[in-house]
């Protein structure tokens, strides 16, 4: 696995940068025979891309995507997955020509600035370059193909959590999720959001958000022990996203809380024989590393955007005390636009573990 | 990177079951040239060996580790690491003849039972086989190889919370951490703990724990974006970890909960010049998946462990209702012996990542 | 390594198809800091390219190739490398609209028809599809940065032997290899060469080759055994280049003809100290997997091409017997344009070597 | 992949020098269920031991391999494997106490003295350390596992060349194979080869061979383009044996002097409807990385060990000019223990590759 590559059978591997002239992603291993066109990559774009509502930045990008290979029509007229590597691009239009000189000079914090410098000692800092969150709607094109790849997984996360501002589980209603524009599966919550959000965005403040996922349908006996567990991935993947601080997989830190007794998951025959039942879930659908057959759940920190009107403490490029603030268009909440991209890798660890099972059983 | 194999350069596959005749690790990649004997690896072994306090397992294993091959005496009679593969063992000697006719017949509810059945259709039951924690044994025998590689770096990790009670930072003091049975940096936490953790072992129960880690000595620059992201190869180690259940870059999951203002950690020019000074760490020691310099810090949620003398409904193999409990010796508060667990990944996450470095950075 | 991903370190990711609408390349672990722009890759490209004399297919493809990503213009006004992936991708020009119904439906033998049907169930029959030479050209392109990596290492390759005629070793004339259209280093072997490969032409006939390919500058010490050796990744390398059927290092099969007196290389010490000089170089400048410091070379079989206007037995998808011939544009000996290609997977190995012997040795 | 770790889903891991106190290896994604014992590996070994005739090394070796973790007894009494990591361990016994000093000196040219100093600064110099030939007994084994994960597929090697003399095809007789200490299928070729190299021996020279390998029952399909083609992974595969400098598939070279009529394999309806039958196999079962369904084949090249009693120019550690020659026990033509070792090899790369092919083709 090389360092801009994810998976290991299915595997993908990104490229491009914010202001470059294009992003893309070379997705390897798929299966053959897979009905494949753009218009299956697109809607999980569009769930992605920026511009969409006052509350995330500005920034227009149509985002369309173009499948540059590994696709051909069969003799049914339907285009499907050849086997061969998919390259998928998608081209940077709104680069909009915008004097970088403060952010070309000194670091801001909290991003990656210092630390490229401080790795390659050269870095692209227009709009973050390669560590800009853009790089994350390539992430959200490979999962819509992986999607294709385990057909019998649904995958559904929303935003559980802004700003300490938690959703009320009894209110929970999944059809709520796509009505507003936060991914909230609670109405009154998505209603409170809504001045939390914007009262930061005036502030020229942001928000830390939490985001919750859940895969359903994922069979017993995925997931690769010991250094490939289900588990591990999932944290990988998770922990790759752009602010992302924490992972939980099922109760996570609150099962350090609980005794032996209460985070129990204890299985009974079902009525239809194998699977079992689980009559509880704290495990988050993973023992061993190894899918239980339960919903697989885990739960995703992010962190508030750096990106700040109040300006912070820094230094130049040449180690020259300074201070840097941000103005221009950004996300006050970036772990809202985080919902498809935590659903996607979810979907890439899902096709990988699920192709790797395959070969090792059969 | 296969199953059984952690990391990209410096990596270590490790082999063995809790009852099979020894375990044991390939340490590969190593560089050449360091001095290396048992008695470099042998003390971290006898941090996390069993059998050490009432308050973890009785299995009396001596964990006297052999190094097979891989290193030479060099002319000066020292003997270093020639580059080649290291391998490392350590016979199993008290596997305990008992009856595990019930863990044969029933899967116990939490550990790997059911899942490793149905992915392998078959599994080596005595003592968890595969799945148990003994085979973290060799990570700690990795672990302190990959500390040799870098030098440079101290890791010290801790016991912070164990059944929701956490210790106080302000009570602090590393010196304490050796001094109990708990790694517990703070003395009065550790006498409540020390009635806590009887408690739940007279009971048959079990506690969770929270284990923070700290790598200090980290240079600015370590870390690969982005699926090599050093947070996202912590993430993935410690979730490899048996019983861990979530994991925390710096604040983490408190992060999400922050405003952009209080998440900043401000740079100024320190008094050596570079690296500059940082006046917060809430991001850990890494910005964009590389670390800034400071130190790198995570935390560990381990749940309390499946083994519990409360019976627990389950089926058996053949998918029939029946009950399940665990009589025999087991670890009250798994993430105890975790920490030196913990640490070992830490090493060899950061001697990975010096190597890929390395590599590219020269 | 994934299937269409080469290398450890310096590693290259390709996609698309000889009639899809663009190929590319991500190349991934490239060091920062590197002069690069398109100037230091079209040349390589443009000595691939096809059309360019009548020994070679007439397909015209302008092959111009554009840097999507990774490069960024510092300070001093160069544009460099920044450590991030590098994507290439050259449009496809001429896909003439053909009729492939024939192709479509009956396998051409020798070629990877049947089997990637047999594998896939599907594919793309335009032009061979992800099969084709086509793709060759982003080895080229990969290669191209790979030689910048390697500044001190020299690559030369030329064909030494078309349909079974030899070039005389008396005659080697380095300079010769740009002026005849066979990258041949023997004057009189490129005039014999001429009427054969026309007549070869005129006939619809295919002749096979062998290239050469001599690197000089690999500092001893480059090679990662066991498994990396150097001559095992370059033996990969050559084979999995389209038409490729043997590799030798060194002497190659003719060592094996040979006596240990014979086959011996012997060393003496060097008037400049290390390294030392050796008195022969049977070996190909390898031992042990690792560079001895003298030239590596190799020689490469390419097999005749398949494509030939004779009809040749076969079978439809369907099963039923037919025969099949090619009429189209073709190269009559496809190892001449495999000359680049050869050197641009040396350039590729010993980039990956050398990143490779620099993360475990410094 | 690592660097003493060859494949891809079906993996092996080798460890251990010449002298060290054992040598061993890890195979990891073995599928679950597989029967399994040492009795299944011994046979091969016990093939491939020293000792066993005057014509090869009279090292001593049992090389009596066991089995230590990966398997486990089924209720049905047989041992198999579990799905986890198969360690293997056989124990160095005849590492003759002998004088060292001259080979710590000074570099056997042809051998990897020189390069491993160059390399590593540092080696085990006795009997070779770790790039002695004794790893192979970890290969062979290796690739007894791996023959009982593809039990449709027959490897089998033979001695087609010592010292330039070759076999008569016209003789082959799979049944002499095993009748004489050559591997040789002609039993004319066996007789001429015993005074051959009985005086090679004698003269404390030694001779290069050739081997060859066919594989039968690979189904068309396997193999995985374009980097892990079939027969570029065999190419690696075979490359990374000591001694070895040329690998061929099918015709190999002899392609190369061929016409594309010549050299075609044409196609016709089977009897039995699928697959088709060839009615030639220059490709070697391999075309576009991808098997046919005929056998698979090639050929490999053994260079003559470079272990002679006439003494060679060398230079010793510091640099001085010397000369050194080889007493002590040494394989005459190291190509004739090379056969087990070939077939263990196509074993492998063949079990990985149909294992790959199940998780990408279902």
């Amino acid at each position: 696995m090389s360092w801009n590559t994810f998976g290991r059978v299915f595997r993908f591997t990104t490229w491009g940068e914010s202001h470059g002239p294009a992003i893309g992603a070379v997705v390897d291993g798929c299966p053959p025979g897979i009905a494949l066109t753009e218009d299956d990559i697109q809607p999980w774009l569009d769930r992605r891309k920026p511009g969409q509502s006052k509350f995330t930045t500005q920034r227009r990008e149509p985002d369309a995507v173009r499948i540059l290979s590994g696709v051909f029509e069969g003799q049914d007229g339907k285009q499907r997955t050849t086997g061969t590597p998919i390259s998928l691009m998608i081209e940077n239009v709104d680069q909009r020509s915008k004097d970088y000189s403060n952010v070309a000079q000194a670091y801001r914090p909290g991003h990656a600035d210092y630390t490229y410098d401080a790795k390659y000692g050269f870095r692209d800092y227009r709009g973050g370059g390669r560590s800009s969150a853009r790089e994350t709607a390539m992430r959200v094109a490979a999962g819509a193909v992986a999607r294709l790849v385990v057909p019998q997984v649904s995958i559904l996360a929303y935003v559980a959590e802004i700003g300490g501002d938690r959703i009320d589980p009894a209110k929970f209603d999944a059809d709520q999720i796509g009505q507003n524009p936060f991914w909230c599966p609670d109405a009154d919550a998505a209603t409170r959001w809504e001045k939390l959000v914007y009262d930061a965005r005036k502030a020229g403040s942001s928000l830390g958000a939490v985001v919750e996922c859940v895969a359903t349908g994922v069979p017993a006996g995925w997931g690769a022990p010991l250094y490939a567990k289900l588990d591990s991935e999932l944290a990988a993947a998770m922990m790759s996203i752009n602010a992302v601080k924490g992972v939980e997989i099922g109760d996570g830190f609150d099962a350090a809380r609980l005794s032996g007794e209460q985070n129990a998951d204890p299985m009974r025959p079902s009525a239809g024989g194998d699977p079992p039942e689980f009559t509880a879930n704290h495990a988050g659908g993973i023992a061993g590393g190894i899918a239980t057959g339960q919903p697989v759940t885990c739960r995703v920190a992010f962190k508030p955007t750096s990106s700040i009107l109040t300006p912070v403490d820094t230094i130049t490029r040449e180690g020259e005390a300074t201070q840097i603030s941000t103005k221009g268009r950004h996300d006050p909440c970036v772990g809202i636009r985080g919902v498809p991209v935590v659903e996607a890798m979810m979907a890439c660890v899902l096709a990988d573990q699920a192709l790797l099972h395959r070969a090792q059983c059969g």
